[in-house]
């Protein structure tokens, strides 16, 4: 059962640039550290939406549920969340989706 | 610049499960009458975190800003909102990015 798990974020108005750009350069880096992930996208909104929109905003493709279970309780996963995302984490949405 | 529009979807409760599989049914519909749409992937959540997830996911693929505003505006995607959608919606999260 193939997954893409989404997540967005909405950061703190205090989060500046660097930090924001941590998130998503630190997202990108797990590819090449995580065999699991088959394919991530991720990047900050595009401000296609004059309001409500989330700030940033990742997908990340598994070739099955275990796989997604190795990312989620991976080292460099938890150190990337603990360090860069949570220190500047306003809210955040989830969804595992089985793909088609 | 290719856009990636990830949508969310929280349900009220009282949504049966006829009327969540008309949202998944209908967005997978649009691809054959939108012509914008260059790759849509959506489902129901598949259970895999306790709680805190949202219950409905659509990631919906298109080669350009322009063409997101077509499917946008597009009156078979305003029907399905208004039909579909927002009879039995609570909360919405959303994001579109460019992709890599």
């Amino acid at each position: 059962m193939a997954i893409r798990h989404v997540v967005m974020f909405q950061f703190v108005e205090t989060a500046t640039a660097t930090q924001r750009q941590a998130v998503r350069d630190g997202l990108r880096a797990l590819k090449a550290r995580i065999p699991e992930i088959k394919a991530i996208q991720c990047n900050h909104d595009a401000g296609l939406q004059p309001t409500g929109n989330f700030d940033f905003c990742a997908t990340v493709d598994f070739e099955s549920i275990n796989d997604y279970k190795v990312y989620q309780t991976h080292a460099d996963h938890q150190q990337l969340i603990a360090e860069a995302i949570k220190p500047i984490l306003k809210a955040r949405a989830a969804v595992q989706f089985e793909l088609e």
